[in-house]
């Protein structure tokens, strides 16, 4: 069984959209199997969209609990459901961006439920690929009210709402969502920088920071160590700079002495689903190995 | 009836993605139908995909006869298996970007099938939206080899084929399979530019400009009179600057006395589906007045 | 004596401006002439700015009289003033960009004062260096009152004229001051395009395109057949695709029997000055064989 | 007097530079004395280039003693050459980008060399400002060996130095040997990442955040409520985001009681040399009323 986590604005439904000159998930994996590069599997897509696209497969006061589905709702709703192996040796979890991103985690956290991970382009070192878009946001704010309410009811009633030049704010809003959650908090969470001045808040970026994969792994090692595969790529001219932070993963990782597969390719962050052939035959082989 | 023609690089099938904090095209047209802004209507979805991502539903020696394939199989096969109304007055011809322009096209030469059009965004005005491209496609051909040969060899050995840096070759590469195919040329079509200097070659210009819509509605002016309906709408912000073609086969169209409604929206030229709202109630209005 | 043309937007001064690590003009000569790469030479660098940014060097009832400039008050003077040899083998007339054009055309109507060229990066194929610019040029004007006398009185009072997001309106704007003058228009000359359709007039596109130096050529092979030395050189990753237009002319020269260097370097459009060095020590070689 | 201190890869010289349809500092001085709006004064414009692009006018064991040149050689200088007032009531620092960083850290360090400063789009609030080009400057480096020295080494030989492209490399470089020079180190200073994984080296980042004049403020609060005008400006739209350090120093300013004036308009970083407009109104009333 590999469960297979959707970027950020996707759905578990979107990994099945049909793009050009691109195969979706399941003829990619017929075509593996076919080719004897993996061996047959259970693929499950799981959702975690939410309002403001995505969830980071992370509980939150804001937005649901997102991680406890996964491993507390979907892997036994699939076990009972499906001629699975029950067991995490025969579970991968895997994704890309902040599906990566959300594999990881899961891994790191939930050992008991995958023992196996593949990250590809996942979000990582955060000062590299969120706190850039800090002032960006900041700028589509302040030409939006200036304020993240008012932002988020012009966005509701705009008719094309995944506009480019929106992004950074989107993107720091769901986030904020995710890493910084504030039952009292007007939003339901905290912003971490000052709407004013931009000044990031020292407390609110430590909540975030804690949940950086570069400062997880330490955090989480024993963990690691129980996983039988832990797959790591990014591409070297990725947009968001994820190959940095992988390769900070990486290094922590090897040195701790978890089995881990880094690999690097010469391209970007998008459209890099053809990635999965090398994981899934990974995957494949390390669940095979059992 | 409504036929739905997707755009450059889209299927019937990709009509049916899932896109984050938007609807498809079916729960698009079930909310209209349910508020009352449209009558139900089927659906078409037919595919023009080519191998170089498009066909502008034309027939084309180097493609295949997509325009035969729409009006001599699918609306008869569509006829024979749902509960349409067989007659033009009944069927509408819609699409967006290469949808809308294969949308025109169909209406102006298949008045005795579809009555009714709605073009949004469509190509026309073919040197503001294609020419700009040729040095930008020579540019692409000249960093792979020089030649189309090369060039395409090269791309279909890439894993990601959707690359914005390759589109103005891709794109004009497939222009150039509907618009000047040539059984004898080595392809299957003749560039409209010279390979080495770049020179705009007329002879091949020349079959191109005769299926620009601008060109076109003059020559089957008394084929657009028969139509109920020709919609006509396109962004202000359109980045291949259609509304400019828009305008001037609106313009022609009235001095024409057709059926016409045009419209300008504040947008782009993606992400428009929003567009479909005014189209369709607009069609079904003009459907029902019968 | 070499007598340098500015580009388009510059001034006969700002080739003196200091810029980050590039010589300025005097400085690259020094250094050429220590290094015994070129001769000693006079230098003259005229001034063609307009309220537009640029002349092209050419007469214009809506700008000026600066081609009569350049052959009847400029040499003359500097003649008189300086020791210079007073003959067209002695003369060259040089430039880049808009100078590049400036000096073309002047060695293609007055042999009789300049016998060699060199021609960086100048304008040329006009429909792939201006064509594409006015769809962009139309998107501007709409945005600033819709008419060209509404966009300049905005532009007059902005106080920051150069901004690249209007750089299509003021380009197509001082092309049509040089090319399509018309005293009996209200601004003093004819735009390419109709303002509200975007539509090109052929009458005043092919004005235009009778100064295009791909067309020029053969028109002033007589005149171009007497000069010493016709060089000409572009990036091939012109942001303009000039390298095109160069190759056009090019072939057309040597079919003519033209004496021409045409060489190709991998660079763009902006600040590739240092390519004099290259030019200097070809026209120095070519003064000195007499 | 006006001492006013150019931006990154600018030079003294280079402020009398000749660009289109704009005065040159001279003239813009020359009209505001005409048109009365500021008295007659002495502006200066010093040289802080280095071989990187610029000195951040600090002293460096890396690049050399720049804030030594500028208050103990430069200023005695002025002072015995020309009619000047020699006393900081009657000296202003000013200036734009790292110009305008220069000139704030030189009003916080030198209050009894100057007491009137102003500060256009002044680089403050590393985190957004230098940050983010970070991993932009690694994947530079990258692409040209992986190391500073043979980055540098390919970067001398490239005729165009001032390419776009190359900036975060040169920008990182060049703010690294200002702010954390290291006599011990092979290149005379420390970067403030790991040139492999990325990742800050908080020790050397400190250094560069010491330099920040957000922190600086309150370190040299004693010394800012000296002097007789700060002024600050950010056009909203800055491109490095610079507006929001302007923000967060005004607010720490007008808390320490410092005679501050901040103000904001609606315009990028570049070209906003009519900023100077307001500043030196705006100085020369503040000389005045001694």
């Amino acid at each position: 069984m590999i469960t297979l986590l959707s970027g950020f604005t996707g759905t578990g439904e979107s990994q099945l959209n049909r793009n050009p000159w691109t195969e979706t998930v399941p003829e990619r994996a017929d075509r593996l199997v076919r080719a004897g590069s993996m061996a047959e599997a259970i693929i499950v897509m799981p959702d975690g969209f939410t309002r403001y696209g995505g969830s980071q497969y992370l509980n939150s006061s804001a937005t649901g609990r997102y991680e406890d589905h996964l491993v507390r709702e979907l892997v036994p709703w699939v076990d009972r459901r499906y001629r699975t192996i029950p067991r995490p040796e025969a579970r991968a979890i895997a994704g890309k961006s902040s599906g990566g991103y959300g594999a990881l985690v899961q891994a790191m956290r939930h050992p008991d439920v995958w023992a196996l991970v593949a990250c590809h382009s996942g979000d990582m070192y955060f000062p590299y690929c969120y706190l850039p878009d800090f002032p960006k946001c900041l700028d589509v704010l302040a030409r939006h009210g200036g304020t993240v309410e008012r932002f988020l009811r012009a966005w509701q009633r705009m008719p094309r709402k995944a506009d480019g030049a929106l992004f950074p704010a989107i993107n720091a809003i769901a986030m904020a969502s995710c890493y910084s959650p504030n039952r009292r908090a007007r939003l339901g969470f905290d912003l971490p920088f000052d709407l004013r001045t931009g000044a990031i808040v020292p407390a609110v970026w430590r909540r975030w920071l804690a949940w950086d994969p570069v400062q997880m792994v330490t955090r989480y090692r024993r963990n690691l160590r129980r996983l039988r595969l832990v797959y790591l790529d990014c591409g070297t001219r990725d947009e968001y700079h994820l190959q940095y932070g992988a390769r900070m993963v990486a290094e922590r990782l090897r040195r701790l002495g978890v089995r881990l597969v880094h690999e690097e390719f010469p391209d970007g962050h998008g459209n890099v689903q053809y990635r999965y052939d090398r994981s899934f035959a990974l995957l494949s082989r390390a669940f095979a190995r059992r």
